[in-house]
């Protein structure tokens, strides 16, 4: 049980005395439930007539009649017959996937019932290392719900393929894990890292184990034989990178927990919770999680109240699909002494629902507070005052221009056929397609017949000038144009992609100017645009303002010609060269198959 | 996942690289075991056709095919379709109870397929304090399986009530805490401590807490009300005093671990089982224990396979019944990822059984070495060097006569109504009762015709030459006779029972020769005796030898005239003032349902 909390919330020790006294009925509770229907995820069962009482924010009493624990200041809240269920816990995540600051991503779900993250700053973690997780971490304590913290651990993701703004070593984790915040260690996405006992991956996964906390994994690959073997016995504990049934019961047979991800763009609960609603495998092994949330699923459609009731809608049983996004990932960090059920001592995060199955989240309490009523936050989110160092962070050399997009082609050449990076609808894969391409003066020449877009990856933490070239295929796009963002997982360069220079130019140069962001420009234009000053990848503005900023955009992408779902995820992650098959990095063309850069032309 | 391990076997992360090299088939594993039945407890499952592969006394691979692991030198042990299941867990007991020390206990219950200890020295802290129980770590750390120690929580059980050899502090607790073989707080039997918020109760828990550790649990009250609120508010984390189903299922909802136990003279599976049988909670709040096994037990009956075998004779489906004696265990004391499951970096703690009902233990390997087979213990158990001051505790003053054991009953009396201590059949709880003893010379004497004997409280540890006298009904004993044992839950002074005084004497001065142990007198001889001289409580002779002791002693207790089961543990619980309803203490005749001291005759 780690001793993980917010330095200003106190641990169940430090108010034993207190809370003993208001269950034995010496003392008055803060805070009285009445007459609810009581979700006990421990047995798995829904007993009406329960009262709760509460002090200093944890639950102090769970029984048939709370009253003697009632003094005259005790707040009373009545359930009226209502379930009691805990504050929905989200077990993987990455808040920075929101667009929104800790602060205002927290407020952006509450209302939705989550009440507990584990959060991995991975993004932050590539830009400004060390200093900016601890920003993070800091920001997250801050907040009135727990927001754990991961310690990142692959920055770079791929050590060798790309160049990130700073890099996390094993001293860094060793420093992490004595920070309040950290939970344990972030997705150990180098699993080739692993397979093959790199000793910087084992130092981190080592740091880990011997703090006690939890070895996160990410194993995205497909092969179930030796190289999988390999990495579980490296020690990762966890893998939410799994989409299909047979993947996540390998996971779980194996002894690691299955995370099954409902995120904006990730689609892995339906094809995976069979293992449970068909095989009738014991569910305490699989989680629920997010993994990543746009702004604009937040403010539309929910958090873990969406990924919770999808699995209900999926068949599963609703206090099965509850445990998995309560209790298995209490356990899972150690904490379940502390968040995941509703039974003394814990945190008194509370969701009062009229439906177990639609599950509407009409009352969320956190740490004993009413934080939310009826899709309204009621508390407040405080900001982190965010270094300097963090606001400015797109550090280019110099003002690009359309020159700097050129792409020679061989020499002679009419046609040329490129490696070309295939964008795969509603999925984080690429494939790897071949594409035969013009040359006019002697440069090789986007294609809008065949969707084939330049894509480059400019450098931006180092100014270097560096400008990577090559080709994508699958937004769509039609007529002069251009997209830039300085989210561009996991190095977090800029990525510019477009049907012409010279507007790829000025998307470029505009993020420049802007401080980091995601900007669309068409026509000789800025169509639309999210400002993400902090890093470059996070706005402190409210989640409502930044999804209608980033509808926008994906209105303009629409117009642009685009007709991809999650079209900016789909930009965003191009540059993700741990996830197969074709990525761009700032060091070239990858092929995430082999782990080996690959030219952009086929015969050379 | 607390870093509890023995100092001499390396830890996963110690070990991480040379696992990846076997599991991706780089290097050869030490041994591995082909072809049998993965049983597994994350997944509830029984998979044919799989193999281990194990390397430093770990688990680095399980498939389909270890093919890829295995080198000249690789051991290999053909399972032969038989299932291969996790080593058992027992998650709370007493090695004292065996009369055996830790070395010799695990010598007896290795080849019952008990792979892992979770053992509360209990006993021995109120005899030698934290001395004491720094040997029972040491000897327990000394051993090819797991002994995990929980540090002892209350000696005295019953502050006030009784006189104990040493105290244990919260200091003592803070301590132990940074042992390498300490995994949590031992049972926290001072349960109207915890609801009364005893500050020495409440700082012993939270340094257990603020270690990471678990808070062993013992609330023996059937009150259900607020005081048992309290307690649970107070933070112990399970609970084996419950004996109903009601009881069993308030813990779990409570967010406890239940645990269950069949001990040799506790048998409360079976009615508690059916919470899951019958009820069909989620079994993951359950666990099974022995709490305290005669070495008779042991050598005649089983361990942990006996409970496992009872769990599912009562209609528990196996895997879930296994679940109970290895996940749920090593979960509930944060070592998911180091016991209880047959998964890589796991301890290759594994037993191969033919059956799955019946259970038979036909191999065990614990660490990766096969340690015993078919019943026959096949591994060396090394003893600890037990200092002189563990082996010289039976410290009384002098030589007792038959005028220490002399009740002067009230002035002019013929016949007096006294509380009598009342043996329960098969139960821990005695009964309070009336009888009206005849007067002798002004002193009250036994009665055979009623069933009550004397029984004695002779203080052994600090040679004050305190004997308290009083009475005790349900042994049956007929004719001059005595017993005494320095075997005397929970401060372990000596109790002597006997129908004449002068016998009584004999066998308290008999013991004090001895060095402490159990012995009984009849007819002026010794008629039998188990030599306990480690702490008064252990002996070191292997458990057949000492089995065979306790039977000719429980031979002789029928003999003369009792007619109980368990006959030797009712009379080693007499002077447990934790457990209601009369008790007898160093300092007193104590009534446990007030936790206050009581007079011999009812009218005074």
């Amino acid at each position: 049980m780690p001793q993980t909390t917010s330095p200003t919330f106190p641990s169940w020790p430090d108010v034993a005395a207190d809370l003993i006294a208001v269950a034995a009925g010496r003392a008055p509770a803060d805070t009285v439930i009445k007459s609810g229907t009581w979700v006990n995820v421990h047995t798995r069962e829904a007993l009406p007539d329960h009262d709760f009482a509460i002090r200093h924010g944890r639950i102090t009493y769970v029984g048939p009649d709370a009253g003697h624990c009632i003094g005259p200041e005790t707040e009373i809240i009545e359930a009226d017959g209502r379930y009691m269920i805990p504050g929905l816990c989200d077990a993987h995540m990455h808040i920075e996937s929101g667009m929104l600051t800790p602060a205002e991503f927290a407020r952006a779900v509450i209302p939705h019932g989550t009440t507990s993250m584990f959060t991995d700053p991975h993004e932050i973690a590539n830009v400004l290392g060390l200093e900016g997780v601890r920003m993070m971490h800091d920001e997250a304590l801050m907040q009135p719900v727990n927001i754990f913290t991961q310690m990142p651990s692959c920055a770079p993701s791929a050590p060798g393929l790309e160049t990130t703004g700073f890099e996390i070593t094993p001293e860094d984790v060793t420093e992490a894990m004595t920070w309040p915040g950290i939970i344990g260690l972030g997705e150990m996405m180098n699993f080739p890292g692993v397979t093959n006992a790199d000793p910087k991956m084992l130092a981190e996964m080592a740091a880990t184990a011997k703090a006690g906390k939890t070895i996160g994994g990410h194993y995205a690959s497909p092969d179930l034989g030796p190289a999988f073997h390999a990495y579980v016995a490296g020690g990762p504990a966890d893998d939410h990178e799994t989409t299909s049934e047979a993947e996540g019961i390998a996971r779980a047979r194996q002894g690691m927990r299955a995370m099954m991800r409902l995120g904006s763009a990730w689609y892995d609960v339906e094809s995976q919770i069979t293992a449970i609603t068909e095989k009738g495998l014991d569910p305490r092994s699989f989680i629920l999680c997010t993994d990543d949330c746009h702004s604009g699923t937040l403010v539309h459609d929910g958090h873990m109240n969406r990924v919770v009731r999808h699995a209900i809608d999926c068949g599963c049983d609703p206090i099965v699909a509850l445990q998995m996004a309560t209790l298995n990932t209490a356990t899972h960090f150690g904490l379940e002494r502390e968040i995941g059920s509703l039974t003394p001592g814990r945190r008194a995060d509370v969701i009062l629902t009229s439906d177990l199955k639609t599950l509407p989240i009409e009352h969320v309490i956190a740490r004993g507070k009413t934080v939310a009523k009826n899709g309204t936050c009621l508390v407040d989110c405080p900001h982190y005052d965010w270094a300097d160092s963090a606001r400015q962070t797109v550090n280019m050399a110099r003002d690009l221009t359309a020159e700097d997009f050129e792409i020679a082609a061989p020499d002679g050449t009419t046609e040329v056929t490129c490696n070309v990076i295939g964008v795969v609808e509603n999925q984080a894969p690429t494939k790897a397609l071949k594409r035969t391409l013009p040359v006019r003066g002697g440069l090789l020449e986007p294609d809008e017949q065949q969707d084939v877009c330049q894509i480059a990856l400019v450098e931006r933490h180092r100014a270097t000038g560096g400008v990577v070239n090559a080709l994508v295929s699958g937004f769509g796009y039609q007529g002069p144009m251009a997209m830039a963002s300085t989210v561009a997982h996991d190095s977090h360069h800029m990525i510019v992609v477009g049907t012409c220079r010279t507007h790829m130019a000025k998307a470029a140069n505009h993020l420049r100017a802007l401080g980091g962001g995601v900007t669309l420009w068409r026509d000789g234009h800025e169509q639309a645009s999210v400002p993400l000053p902090v890093a470059g990848l996070m706005s402190d503005r409210p989640a409502r303002e930044v999804a209608d900023l980033a509808q926008a955009l994906t209105t303009a992408m629409q117009d642009a010609g685009c007709t991809l779902n999650n079209a900016y995820m789909q930009h965003s992650l191009l540059a993700l060269v741990v996830i197969p098959e074709l990525r761009i990095s700032d060091l070239g063309l990858v092929d995430v198959r082999t782990f080996e850069f690959t030219d952009l032309f086929e015969d050379t």
